[in-house]
């Protein structure tokens, strides 16, 4: 049984729950109307309506490649300031500032080659070698710390000053808010939010147009610092935000909750979509791991949607290489059989690093950060987590490079052109240094993600999870170089393996692909998107069975060691209300055993029969609106037969149209009862809620909430009425019997 | 308003409704059973349970690899027997013959150098070379029609005797089926049957073990016949068979129609993945096109079956190349901006050429293969087209190369080692000529598959479409290269182009396969899951975003010209009973207003406070199975008051339990009036069916069946029973409203 208790009642309170259902028929009405106006002028009007649309996200994807644009080349910039600076222009990064010298694009190994590019060392003239290194590492550090400082702080500013600019996005705007506890909303991936307000919520401001830029320009300073995160998730963040404020321009998705998310949808695509130049991972993303609702409509325009920003991020090409694939590789070999084993092995290892790193970012949320003076000081957080990455990131060649370059250097084959930082020494010394220096940058990297992610800055896990994975995958396909190498003659492999003498008989970089495929499935625990994703970043379809079995294992495997992947365990360590439509439910240990225990049976109820005047139900709005439920509304009955539902909404808009605000005035709620026909509200009540037996399933009841996304169902009992189940008080009842802790709720 | 004579009664009568929240609560009560067993054992059995879906999807895509490769390899077989016989062994197949010369596997250009293969003219040694090819023609076209006409009496007899075998998928078996029309199940690409079996309906037999045989069989003789028709579309329909067939192993998928459709789901994944090497696209398609209902734990099945099917064809290794990508490409080169415009060309043309496909199939259909000699006689409806595709193929060089060899010849590029049949040939007449003859090949492909698609043999419409679009797209790409190479100086692309010297500026075969994308998408309909099988079809990620643009203009055009995909368009013109959840049924032509014109009100009920003897509710039960609602049930009322619901299965069930079948026995639906306890039926009522309000819109009745999966609603009127809407009833509705032709179907 729910306890009623005051306890409960402020539960959730920043969320506003949407009726879909409600949104739905809206809509349906409203075209049913242009629909019914004839001749060339309805044509216009359905084609402009139908137009909308595509509009909306064709801008959505031009705006979002150009943020995605603007943020990496910030990044770049920044990345490459921590290193030195260009003498030329202190605006150009390294790259640019070399163009002339590598003019084909990026070229990792030219570095050296050009003078224009300065060390801070050089800058300061040091000329001893050592000094110049120690130097060299103290500008690094303050770098990286002053970008981490600045970002961190952004978003605490934007947190103080949230409430204000907040309104736009809200539902009911004269309610206020009873706590005023300040929200970082620009801080983490903000995947989990986007996945709440998905799934039927609103959060106020969270998508807002201030959100929006101090998300963008506090994610490029925290890129530029090198901290073991990733872009991926605030990007879908800034997407979503993008996507929130441009729905304002049209009044269809604007006055229309359901309609906004099918466009949030599309946003979450488009953000994947430039975050990794990957559309079609974007979009499957978005289907798999992020929206709630998912239409065959919706699924079109977020196709769209990912197309437009990946031309147009190809089109303004932020890193001048012609190119949007991220990690291009070329393998020019096929796998062979006995290599079955190594995969599935790096599937299980994929599983238990992902898993563990989810636990240890839970466990360390939970009981350090917390619970220790780092809960009242994050951005003192941020600035020690930094120093700490930096620290440890400068003394190994394979952490100082930036993240994606040292992914794009363990994915690639050895051909005999580079020369990749000695990941292609192939005798013992080079691979035995390799492997150990790997081995660091692994632990260095898993250890600095579970201190980083859930700091107070822009975070993405997909980067970090990656990174994790690339090294113990290249780390197992430099084992298996040095074995085939050295036993040649060993029977598994030396059929397929004689002839080839320079011990490529494996790729190590495919190893380091598949390792990554496979530790970022046991942290997200997607499997679709994951693998099309895996693709488009590499731009190679020959090990798609291997990376489709490595993601399969590893899910497995992590799935046995942590149920729930990194977003849903966010969700609930946020305490966001979110009906994950994936879980089963089964409330074996409950007592639970028809909806009865579960409806509130309290709530004011609308007789139609009763005096109602305008001055009480002013006074019932008043109540509801202090219980915790001001989204809620009023059961209407007649005889104690349920005959409708008022939403609160519906009903204060009554309200304010009855004129003559004479409290004492009597409001009709039945047709046959009218008298003064000012003050009928019939029309504003729900003729027809749903209603669900007393005698159903907690079963019934979730497939309707999860599937037709209500807001309140009412209980009958043969007709009359018995109470209203309303969502937040679903998912309050499902945290009790799923025995979630409570203390850690919001 | 619904007419109620006799006419509506016998539609649908072939399809029984599933109730998919009945066997969700009925699975959900199953495990919770499970998981109340404490101890080891619990642990056991749950595991075991747990288990069971992964061994099934397991063994369902091996099982699928097993027969795709059985049907490939005896296609190829077939194909080659057209041309000639390897004299060293009849059963070998040209490539296997000739495998000591190419033993790199699959080399289409080394056929003359086969010493051990002969043509049927060097069989019967004619020597005068215009005898030999007169000969060889005749030879083709009399082993292609032995082909197709043993396969269209396979499948006739097949129809002839399949009611007997279809027994075990049937739901109620006692109730013998009206009308003997037999049905030739194993005809046709069997998507739009499977896709309305998957929307909730049992169709008996169609998915039954002789079905599968027939149509795997019947499919290897029309594809060696030559003919114009795909294997996707049939590998689908063999794969959810294999399905089927399987799950009778497990009690927990034989006895629950809702989750044996989830495994139907997965297997449908594992035909794509099986016949197109692309088991991500299978996934997709299965999501995007084929499937209804697709929670996340059936995605991951179907990724699982999908792996285990591509993985298991790849070890099997049916072509002997050691590859399962069908069109291997690997072009060198990226696109140019300017060539955006050509692909925005292809995309309309795509849309023109798909529309214009699936509308002369169903204008052929419709007028002339349904209202003429055809009807009646189908095998020589069959034997007429092979002659006709046959002889028109034989003529020109490109379409006399099987289907699979010629899309393959369009989309390769222009290497120096290889010549593609003067694909290649870069002098103006060379051009000329391949462009003259890709339009012959084109108008030929394009007309016979219309009038292919639709005959009485397991047909898919995937390769035809992709045909279609790959020569118009190669001849775009051979004007394009003229182009290039005439006026080398033309401002838009000179500056891209002018370090080109061969007039490999563009790459003909990217416009192939952009055109064969963007053809396929006019027909289908779908946009993810087709980029994706384009992708894995080819091997390359370098066209992504071409591939996407045309894809997504291609539809637009598409939906300009017909409204609907070829599996709708398929569906309706079969007749099926489809509620389709992408259409919105916008009833703006009608006078519905409320459920009550909708509901049926004439329907038995069963008051608690009746005498209700065991005669009379078998009376009733007689009654109802002659009604045309076969699979409904009776509302149980309580003085006009709904109370409860019996469905006429749970109620036969209980009459056959209720000892003593003494007709005078009074059974008890309330427990309060109970007097003998072996007539109790109230444990077979259930207590808590789902109600709407008699001034519900459609749009509610809609979305509670379309995402619920109901097989009936009841209407009450304030707690009083009104009527029942039940989901058959609802579809002969809705194609009232939407006007729909009602003498095509069935």
């Amino acid at each position: 049984m729910l306890n009623e208790g005051g306890g409960i009642r402020v539960w959730y309170d920043d969320y506003t729950t949407i009726d879909w259902i409600h949104d739905y028929v809206k809509e349906r009405v409203r075209i049913r109307k242009l629909h019914s106006i004839k001749g060339i002028r309805g044509w216009i009007v359905t084609s402009y309506d139908g137009l909308q649309g595509w509009v909306l996200v064709f801008l959505i994807g031009i705006v979002t490649a150009c943020f995605a644009a603007g943020v990496d080349i910030a990044a770049e910039w920044g990345s490459d300031l921590k290193d030195g600076y260009c003498t030329e222009s202190l605006r150009l990064n390294r790259n640019f500032c070399c163009a002339n010298i590598t003019n084909n694009g990026l070229d990792l190994n030219d570095d050296n080659k050009c003078d224009k590019w300065n060390s801070w060392s050089q800058a300061i003239r040091i000329h001893d070698e050592s000094d110049a290194k120690l130097f060299d590492f103290f500008a690094y550090v303050v770098v990286a710390l002053l970008f981490a400082t600045g970002s961190a702080l952004l978003v605490k500013y934007n947190s103080l000053y949230a409430r204000p600019s907040s309104k736009s996005s809200a539902r009911i705007e004269d309610i206020e808010p009873k706590r005023k506890e300040l929200k970082p909303y620009a801080a983490g991936s903000g995947i989990p939010e986007v996945k709440t307000i998905l799934s039927g919520f609103v959060i106020r401001g969270f998508l807002g147009i201030r959100t929006l830029w101090i998300k963008a320009i506090s994610l490029a300073m925290v890129v530029s610092a090198g901290m073991t995160l990733g872009k991926e998730g605030p990007f879908v963040h800034i997407a979503c935000c993008i996507g929130n404020v441009l729905s304002r321009l049209f009044h269809k998705y604007n006055k229309n909750e359901g309609k906004r998310r099918e466009i949030l949808s599309a946003s979450a695509a488009a953000g994947v979509s430039v975050a990794f130049a990957a559309p079609i991972g974007g979009v499957l993303f978005s289907l798999e791991e992020v929206s709630y609702y998912f239409p065959s409509k919706t699924l079109c325009r977020s196709f769209f949607c990912a197309i437009v920003a990946a031309v147009s991020l190809k089109l303004i090409d932020p890193f001048n290489t012609g190119k949007i694939v991220m990690f291009q590789v070329s393998y020019n070999k096929d796998w062979h059989v006995f290599e079955i084993v190594n995969f599935l092995i790096l599937g299980v290892l994929g599983g238990l690093f992902g898993a563990s790193l989810c636990k240890l970012i839970l466990l360390y949320t939970k009981y350090i950060r917390n619970r220790t003076w780092l809960k009242q000081w994050p951005v003192v957080e941020v600035m020690m987590v930094v120093v700490i990455t930096a620290a440890v990131n400068f003394g190994n060649k394979y952490t100082r490079m930036s993240n994606t370059e040292l992914i794009f250097g363990l994915f690639s084959e050895c051909t005999n052109e580079k020369e990749h930082d000695g990941l292609c020494d192939n005798s013992f010394n080079g691979m035995f240094e390799a492997f150990y220096l790997l081995g660091l940058a692994l632990i260095s990297k898993f250890l600095t993600c579970v201190i980083t992610f859930g700091i107070r800055v822009p975070a993405g896990i997909f980067i970090p999870a990656l990174l994790v994975g690339a090294c113990f995958g290249r780390m197992l396909g430099i084992v298996m170089q040095y074995l085939t190498m050295t036993y040649p003659d060993f029977p598994i492999y030396s059929t397929v393996c004689n002839q080839n003498i320079n011990g490529d008989c494996v790729i190590p970089g495919v190893y380091a692909m598949v390792g990554a495929a496979a530790s970022l499935a046991g942290v997200t625990r997607s499997t679709v998107s994951l693998t099309v994703i895996m693709f488009e970043l590499t731009g190679t379809l020959t090990y798609v069975l291997p990376i489709m079995t490595a993601i399969m294992i590893s899910k497995w495997v992590a799935d046995g060691i942590i149920k729930h992947g990194i977003y849903d365990l966010l969700i609930d360590l946020g305490g966001h209300p979110y009906l994950d439509s994936k879980t089963e439910y089964d409330g074996a240990n409950t007592t639970f055993t028809t909806t009865l225990d579960l409806c509130q049976r309290d709530l004011e109820v609308i007789d139609v029969n009763d005096l109602n005047t305008i001055g009480e139900l002013k006074n019932k709005l008043k109540k509801l609106s202090t219980s915790g439920y001001s989204d809620a509304g009023f059961p209407i009955v007649d005889n104690k037969i349920l005959v409708g539902y008022i939403a609160s909404t519906e009903l204060e808009h009554a309200l304010s149209l009855a004129h003559g605000s004479d409290n004492l005035t009597r409001c009709y709620f039945k047709d046959e009862n009218v008298i003064d026909k000012s003050a009928n509200f019939t029309a504003y009540v729900n003729q027809a809620p749903l209603t669900i037996s007393k005698n159903a399933s907690l079963e019934i009841v979730l497939e309707l909430f999860k599937k037709l996304g209500l807001r309140y169902v009412i209980v009958v009992d043969r007709g009359q009425y018995v109470g209203v189940i309303n969502k937040k008080r679903l998912l309050i009842y499902l945290r009790q019997i799923t025995g979630k802790d409570m203390n850690n709720m919001l």
